[in-house]
This record gives C-alpha cells, sequence and structure tokens, in this order.
C-alpha cells in the first residue's frame, strides 16, 4: 500500500518543484502527498423488470436505499470494483453490460462510474446492508433513496434500456452541482 | 485539502471496525487513510484530420509523445480535468464532445477517462512539454509515444469518428493489464 511517509520529518505545506499547487511534503524524504478525488463503483443491477437495492447499515444515510455502490480499491479495475461491491453488500453476482452514466461530485471530489448490470444469483444483505430487495419502477422507495445519484441512475437505466450502444450519462444538467 | 492527520499518534496498519481490509489508521485522533486509486483525465483532440500530441518535458517517459492527460485534481469534474491538461501541456482550448475510453491499469491503481474533443484554438507547449504538434494518422511517431494507452485511444478515436453515440472503449483485450 503506497502510504504517508513515517520517516519523522516536518511536514509542511507548499508547492513542490514542477508543480503549481501546494501540497503537503515531507522535507526529510521528499514525500509529496497528492490527494486526489475518489472514484465510487457501482451498478443498476436488473432481473427483469426489477433492479436492485440496499438498505443501508452504515452510515451516511443509515437505513435509506442506495445502489450496490462503493470506492474502488488498489489494483483493482473498475468493473472488478462494481462486482465486489455487489457482492459486499448484497451477497449477489452481477454480470455488467454497459458503462451507464459518470457522475461527477467536485464538492466531495467523487467520480461516480455506474455500471449497467445483470443479477446471476440471489441477493441477501451483506455486512454493509439491513436489506436488500428487488423493486419494480413503482415500488422503488422513491422518498428514501439515500444519494441524488440512486435517483439519476434508476432514471437513467430506464432510458437507455433496449439500446444497443449509447454514451454514458452524466449529472443531469438541471442537478448539477446540486449534490 | 483533506490530508493525513499530523496529530502526533503512532501510525499503525490494521483493519478497522466494519472494514474488511489494512489501513493506516492513526491511534490517536481516529483517522484512518484510505489509500485508493487515481483518475487521469486526457483527451484526444482533433483538428480536421490532425490529432494533438505533446512530447514530454518530464518523466517518466521524458522526450516520447502522449496526449494532453492528467492527474484529476481535488474539487475537479472530470471534464474540467481534460480541458485543464490541454491547456496546461498545449496552451490549448479544447471542445469536450464525448467519452472516449475508460482505461484501467489496476498495477498501476490508475483509472483514465479519455474524451474525444475539437481544438479551438493554437496549441503551444506548455512548461511540461518539449514540444506540442498537429499528426495526420501516418504522422504519428508510433515508435515514440510515452504509453500504451496512448496507442490504444488514437486508434479507438479513429473507429468512433462519426459514430453519433457509442460506449465508450477500453483496454484493448488482447493487451488488458499489459502496460
Amino acid at each position: 500500500m503506497a502510504s504517508y511517509p513515517n520517516s519523522g520529518g516536518p511536514i509542511v505545506t507548499r508547492v513542490p518543484v514542477g508543480d503549481n499547487r501546494e501540497r503537503l511534503v515531507c522535507d526529510a524524504c521528499g514525500y509529496v502527498e497528492y490527494d486526489n478525488p475518489k472514484i465510487v463503483v457501482g451498478a443498476v443491477v436488473r432481473r427483469g423488470d426489477r433492479v436492485l437495492l440496499c438498505r443501508r447499515a452504515i452510515n451516511p444515510r443509515k437505513g435509506f436505499w442506495t445502489l450496490p455502490a462503493g470506492f474502488l480499491e488498489l489494483h483493482e479495475s473498475t468493473e472488478a470494483g462494481a462486482r465486489r461491491e455487489a457482492f459486499e453488500e448484497a451477497c449477489a453476482e452481477i454480470r455488467i453490460r454497459a458503462l451507464l452514466a459518470v457522475y461527477n461530485i467536485p464538492r466531495l471530489s467523487q467520480v461516480q462510474l455506474i455500471y449497467q448490470a445483470d443479477l446471476l444469483s440471489e441477493a441477501r444483505p451483506g455486512e454493509e446492508s439491513l436489506e436488500v430487495g428487488l423493486f419494480t419502477w413503482d415500488q422503488v422507495p422513491w422518498g428514501q433513496l439515500a444519494f441524488p445519484s440512486v435517483r439519476w441512475a434508476l432514471h437513467q437505466e430506464r432510458e437507455v434500456r433496449g439500446l444497443a450502444a449509447f454514451a454514458p450519462r452524466g449529472n443531469p444538467p438541471e442537478e448539477d452541482g446540486r449534490y
């Protein structure tokens, strides 16, 4: 695991040579801490006309419904990460079809890659879920979704269903930045 | 800037409560260091039948040709990051058309989002470039490209040219993981 140095040197904030932004720099070992946005990977997982949602057992938004999704880990591909999250949160095996959307949440320094996927197994709550369920469009607990991007993804997955090839969707224009 | 704590507490490697992987944890303040993959944003920038390449003034691969691309910064959207990199490396204003490709480089814990874009201005070397140029397909310095993904992106941009909507490309199957 790449990590912050523990060389004992003083840590200062300055612009490293050849850079144009302030970073945290260790004067003893020369290490520069580049803090960058994080990638969230997840999926709208479908079986027939129903989609898989998980009720969160952890904060933020404990008790609310979300897509299986989470932070990409080191040395993991985005597709593998989306499959892992479905397995961790819903004990679900999935097959990825296509990249549904790329959502930018600059306020949180977060980029979300949400895939369109099929459910290949049963689903039951993993450690981070209170319960999981398969919902038709009318059954989706719209008032109890955990994050705006869950709603975006469900709507956009409905739009692209049946399309052979499509450009991934992004933040809905009217909501861009309001997260 | 979110940053590693400087609370003076001992830093240990263990699995935090509710997690399933070892992380660096500060016992004094409870901070957990989540080290995650980094996002590279860039673009295949076109004017007519020519594409913009930059010869790198810095390592890695100093002296070799690359697309304008670099690490996404905190609080930046992926499109804004791709525009910034084109400006920093080639003093170029660009208009983004579509997401061309998502490349996974798990060995480097890197996810690359490469856009298809048009060149709106002149181009000249920025601080990180020795020179920049516009190349037709036959003029591209194929033997002096900095990274495999530069070649992938140039080939895939050629495939999708003229398509109204397309799914973003990924690592070429025969080269997946060989980076």
